[in-house]
């Protein structure tokens, strides 16, 4: 049974760059890194890029813009600005292509520790195939495929949990990282005019209030101009699932401190973890499932 | 591995009635008795009482207003009520003392059939034991017992899932009750103004977003003077996780109409439903443990 399980965490500062993107690949990887290294100039610790910062989003756009991760440009960039900036960078997402099957497709974030080293990728789990009749039709699964693994970082500053966009509206993942000891979880997304108004900051306050643990995700700025018109609005909740820190859908970037003593206040005083009643219900964290031989044997 | 499984359900009007109480218990009965009848005379099909309608809440008051429900003047009146309205009655909760051991309480919602038969018992199964410093300390476990078990109600307009208050803070018994094809999730509560500005309406949004369905919060008015401060703002949240009716804090009756169709309708534009990935997170309503002997078995 999982309780009150926050690893080792210490202060850092958060910074969300919502990245003004273009069809322009060099482009958007030569913005994307002075922006991290602005970032690290007003003191980030962990930087954050948005969803398919390389590219435009769209699934025509996917295949044309997807990298092998051992022979990327983007990964490239990446990992030398982290080294460059000295931070932690959680590289938003690109569209990956498989290392053995060039048909297969990920939207895959990749995470880069400040010696340039990439230290985790998550490649989206959920992916965003919704149809709103005459608001907005988006069938990711066209062209990508899902991942198969939750992914929790470890940083010298804390664990860490990640999910990419759609993700979020899975509140498993949030429920695991925080029960695996993640002091927050973020999200690189890109929420539309439709679902952003609807659903972006209650997402993120939800996950943050029910797991009692920070929640960012990051978006793109918004660009009328572009097929996909991104809600923009990079946000970072507290651990009490109150805003501290958000903007409008313009290119910027987003700060926030982190500070675990926030998690553990608001666990003590509100102590859902170890009043959860997982003799009632399961606990997603802890699943046990039935093999083929028919035994019980616990995942994860 | 559940699906989209709403169970048959069809349209009704809901009213939850934000009853103003008093230490008169008497007082309590014959005032929540005129609301359900008001609210029936309004077209409400089923109606809900706060928590602890018959009693102040507070630990010390519980084992002076606690009755067995084998001999409950507020089960009688209730019976009764909901037999005259013709309505299901969510009987709010009172504190319930058990059948054979006279020290034991419980925090219990008991609900009636438009006959004034009573269908469904649920018994709080989170206690309310929070200490935000300064502001509130409530130990609701000093006095009371946890129940054991989560409750699905069959009514002709659908099934219904239940809570009571803190339960609200466990995102567990929303997420099986949609899965197990409930439509609604009532959960009375008394908030306070601490918790209540903090959380109550956000639970109850992320609650009806994550599950896609209609949840419900019925408060007791505020009466600033009892020991303890109800946040009222007794609200209703439909399956997209929009406010569709709420309150203040004074006594008031709020209705919201409940369609099934605005279920399946979200469900069908955003399908979590089809997308959940239990091949990697567990399923908090088919949670498999293993027993004492070690074997693999299904819980519920």
């Amino acid at each position: 049974m999982t309780q009150s399980v926050l690893s080792p965490a210490s202060k850092f500062k958060l910074a969300l760059i919502q990245l003004g993107g273009s069809a322009n690949k060099q482009a958007n990887l030569t913005k994307a890194r002075s922006q991290v290294l602005e970032a690290a100039k007003q003191g980030a610790n962990v930087v954050v890029l948005p969803e398919c910062f390389n590219s435009p989003y769209g699934t025509n756009f996917f295949p044309e813009y997807a990298e092998k991760l051992s022979s990327s440009p983007s990964v490239d960039m990446l990992s030398s600005v982290a080294k460059e900036a000295g931070v932690y960078l959680f590289g938003g997402s690109i569209p990956e292509r498989d290392e053995k099957d060039d048909d297969k497709l990920y939207n895959t974030l990749t995470v880069f520790d400040p010696s340039g080293k990439m230290i985790a990728t998550h490649r989206k789990v959920h992916l965003f195939d919704i149809d709103v009749p005459g608001k907005i039709r988006f069938i990711e699964s066209e062209t990508l495929s899902a991942g198969d693994s939750l992914t929790h970082v470890d940083t010298k500053y804390g664990k860490i949990g990640v999910g990419i966009c759609y993700d979020i509206r899975f509140p498993e993942l949030a429920m695991v990282a925080a029960r695996k000891g993640c002091v927050a979880m973020l999200y690189p997304g890109a929420f539309n005019l439709t679902t952003g108004p609807m659903h972006w900051e209650l997402l993120q306050r939800a996950r943050a209030m029910d797991n009692q643990m920070y929640v960012a995700a990051c978006s793109p700025a918004r660009d009328m101009t572009a097929t996909y018109h991104a809600w923009g609005h990079s946000t970072v909740v507290d651990p009490k699932g109150m805003v501290v820190a958000t903007c409008d859908e313009k290119e910027t970037i987003v700060y926030a401190d982190i500070d675990p003593e926030e998690v553990q206040s608001i666990r003590s005083s509100i102590p859902l973890y170890d009043q959860r009643r997982f003799d009632i219900y399961g606990d997603v964290a802890e699943t046990v499932v039935i093999d083929e031989n028919g035994n019980g044997v616990k995942k994860q």
